[in-house]
């Protein structure tokens, strides 16, 4: 079984901005800790970041066939990439959104999400830990 | 520690109703594996379910300086309870928004909660795991 | 056959208040008529009132194996309640939605039904007879 | 006492298509259905379908003083005729609109009747039985 | 004369929560307040709080013959509740909102009363002498 | 000069349908209060009445190279029917727009007409003067 | 008899300002031609210009008791003064609502008058002349 | 096999409006290049133009059993008929929109066509060639 | 301590005009009404009023090192003047609202206040009676 | 005459995904079937596909004195890129816009199109074959 | 040349309110500033502030033909004085909108100028540097 | 000290396209003008374009800990582009929008920033020399 982890724009910058929000955890912390919880339960795990809406798009393809499932957080395009919605479903591949803070408690833009629609589900607010409970229920469910 | 979890409208009928869809667990399956979860995390869970908005608020209010978390399922009131959304804000208690559907593939008005800003996070569309992973993560963020 | 009519906030105050507009029949007319109605028709009905949105869901569910069809008159919850929509959707038992005024020429909210999408039809404007037709229906669709 | 049935667009089409919907009702079924009703009830009926607007309102007009009520299924119209509902505030003669299936469960447009604010009341999804209704409560309603 | 006072949801938990906000005065503050006000006014005054709407509109209705004019803080029902500015109008007692905070300076959706239009008047930021203010008003204007 | 006045529908029951609102006069005072205007004005007037939006557009059409000036008082047409619009562009004759009554005090949608924007001008609320208004100003603006 | 001719905003600039326009009539001109339309009418006018909200509140307010008839062109104040909207209908003179252009021609802000429901009537896009036909028909109706 | 090209309102007068951008081109151009295509594409096609809603109903209905294929310019009822809309649904013949000038870049209203849903697809913009890309289209398609 | 009472447009014409709704209290009998609240409060009032929006902002500007405490009835200018919410802002002398009618039981856009934001509380319906309780509430606000 | 056709994102899993709904034919196939069109047509013709918005920008740029027309299918990308509809207006190049959807009967979101206003036309819904047609437009409309 | 700086409501009060944000520096500060920008530039400013639109605009017009730029500050009116966008446009003087703050960055009413469309630009945020770059900008374009 | 300049969609193609509008002027004289701006005010200055958004978001990575400043034009992103948004947050360096013309003056949705909340002010409509100010104003910003 593997499982693509993609990771939208500005992830990248994690730890290294707003320390004072995030702490010491930066993006390489991330990767790290998906990774473990990926090794934990027994499936591969491919990590990618990138800040472009086509690459990620790319990305997304270059799964079919390849990948078993996927966990996504679009970061900014959550709220304007049909691109990327359309790119879920072409592959039909089981997806989960993922968003490190509660998108509902900012800015109003942030509430709605246009790719949802073409996910199983969505976390959103439980930090890190959210991709583990992704990775988990898509173990469980392509294993099923 | 203590958790409570809440289960608003209709969802007492789970398993009875459209079987198709939900197949053969019922809303005593959802309480127990949301008990065994508990179990397995160590901590005591109490799981409440009302079909009255009064009652949930009642509820909510009574895990004041009783309960350390709540994990919530708000049914239909997600959309338009404000007075949920304020008790939640009263008690100051940490509490986790899960839907066990991807409100996102639904009817329109299914896509605004408005009890997700008093929330630390949401989850929806994972199910019956979508308790145990809030649960989960509760009973981390308590224990830091 | 039995048929559960349920009437929901302020329709209990029917004839106590406003008598210039409503005249001399109250609520206790309202029930009598309904249950003549449906002697007439051959079929037993139960009337039920509530002004909690909890009860009536609470009284839909219990319907639920126990009665053939609903007529439901939702009062001001017509225009908000969800959770009464989600209700009749649950327990599948043909339901009618009936009013007793025309909604469409008072203020502007009461135009929108969010329960009619959940039943089978919807009569508005024809008085206490709106109950009436509603069963005559109900008792001819589920003996058809 | 005379009562106008007035048909709007495409409802002259009722059973010649979409037979797997309407079955094997058609309009002339429909047309017999309304009549005998009327017949029943002790009342003239006259039935008229046309697809143009401006012979609906011409149809309306000539009731003036020659109708005592119409039951009107503006079809299409109901969505943004202010000339028709113009029309029968005109003439003063009570109306009522009738629609075959439930407007509030298909596309999102049909949800909004302009006319239903120039009505008596309105009735919809009970079928072609939902004709009969409206006359029975208009004789009723003259008769008083 | 005799005059009823109804608080709304989440009024029960005054002084328990957010004290660095409210200061040491609670729920019981506040109905010796407004007691204590009534004696003074010469009228008697009965306070009542609960969480779920249903019971608040049993209240309002059991005022009808009973009470000469109501004071209703109606929480977060202010802004949804059609059900609670139908049963104001239905018993035809004069009624004033009150809101111990400022409505207008907090959250968008606070902004609206569906509530408001069925009353005389409506005060909101002046704290507990809000109702004070109302019960004044109120106690004039039934005696002139 | 000739200058053609066109009504839509429902101005052919003026003086019919509540007299209380508009006095004795009927369509054909207007008729002739029109053609007396456009004797003193030294003008050819003639006046056409059509129920039908399509009758309404051909009448439009046939004014082309007939007609050098159009008065117009579409009805409730004036709300919706872009292909009036059109026709007034299509024929490029000046045209001016009559409303008897006071668009802008009653219905809401009554204020917004889409036909004015192909329009010289338009006048509302100067009762069947205003009629005399738009064929004085025409005949001005073409004699100029 | 006495009318008050009030203009509003900018209006003191016409023939100043883009004369490719406007031609080389200017605000004196319009002062001219609305002064001899009175005299022709055989009623006294007052023509009052300011560009101050506040002022024209103040004209309109002195015209109470003195003037039988109001015409304004209020400018850009048409699409927000509330206040100028009260002030009609404080002194209860009849007000006739004037345009020089015609202003569903132009930018969409300009489509809504607030101001128009406090008036007996609107004409546009007829420049000067507006003025005279308003003037025409308060006469007429002042005299009726 | 027979395709019939229906012309809604307006279009009759290519041609003689407007030269300045249509050109030397007139309506009957337009037919007759479209029965040219026809011809090319061993089809027989009937063109058809009306100003009127209902006719062009009439005419569709008149389709059933008789054409293989439509081609519909709906002309300005492209953005309101919902009565075309449902015609076009009832006789169940694929049918194809189009527009002689690209409706994206004039009036905002002309950018939603509530008929489109109902066609097989659009053309706009192309001129009168987009006629003949549809009946290419439609010829096949029916053939396939 | 100093208090100044700020009314806004059309107030001067109370009791001059429909004296049907506001009986024969003028506004020189809210003047003096306000004033001798004042003095039972023991507190110095300046009552100010003018239809001015300049005006009324250099006024709230004069207050500032020269007040305690604004009551402040904008009339129309509570639904759009910015420009007042931005200078009560700049004094930062504390403000409340009052409305002599219940704004939310008249037209639609007397429903917002742009200006509340900016106010310790507003009161509203409560006619002469709410200046006082403004008094009041501020006498007791500033000497605490 | 040389003309580019450009697919946006998603465009390149055509035939890979949902074979079910587009059969077998693949993006290889639209792109042979576009060759051979632009061969009959005798026109050069270059087909590029990206996922990339940047990327799609680029080439547009690139076609600058390069290519005579283009044809664009800009996938998801067509709802909100405005930096697309600015780079077809920067070439200057006479562009077509295809889908091979009918975009009307799909979700809501994809009835709009923020490109089209820069375009020639648009035609959609007629699959494969509208690239043909946009292709011949072209051609002729060039030669022309 | 000779430029006009004009500074609307409230920006009198800058450097008396609220220190704690805009420093030490009063709106004599600005004046100087901009005064001394004026002569570096070697250009004449005269630079007027007034609370009132009237009084705005009367300035505006004021300059025609004696100013040769303007610089100004609308404050508030920046977000409904559609009579100053009028002003503006009827002087035909080149005109640049200043704002000291980020006006996207505080309450959602003030992102939108109805104002900036008569202006050559808008300048927001730089705080009082911003009037010298409009007038820098002004003495450029006008020299030119 | 070292500021860099973004320049975003098609604004390469700056004095290719459009030279009636734009001049002579094209791209490399816009990165002139503003190196020489950069030397001028004694810092360095890099230039940068690109037209894709992932692109624009890396370089805005890069800058973190490189540059002290940033001046951005987002071209057509800066009506939807949230991940830019993000990216100038995630940085925390001082940004400053500039658009060549006024975007208020052109279609609608260039009226709409989503960028500008996350930038220090915006300059539109000042041409070339809007890149000027934004950099004199972070000099002086950064040295203060």
């Amino acid at each position: 079984m593997k499982i693509l982890v993609i990771n939208g724009p500005n992830l990248n910058l994690l730890g290294v901005r707003e320390k004072g929000i995030y702490g010491s955890q930066n993006y390489y912390d991330l990767v790290k800790e998906v990774k473990e919880k990926g090794k934990a339960l027994g499936t591969e795990v491919e990590v990618f970041q990138s800040n472009s809406e086509g690459e990620l798009i790319d990305k997304i393809h270059s799964a079919y066939g390849e990948f078993d499932g996927i966990v996504i957080n679009p970061g900014a395009y959550t709220h304007y990439s049909y691109a990327i919605y359309d790119a879920i479903l072409s592959v039909s591949i089981p997806t989960i959104e993922v968003h490190i803070s509660n998108i509902h408690k900012r800015e109003e833009f942030r509430r709605k999400s246009v790719i949802a629609p073409a996910c199983v589900g969505q976390v959103c607010g439980l930090g890190f830990k959210g991709y583990g409970y992704a990775l988990e229920y898509l173990v469980d469910m392509i294993s099923a």
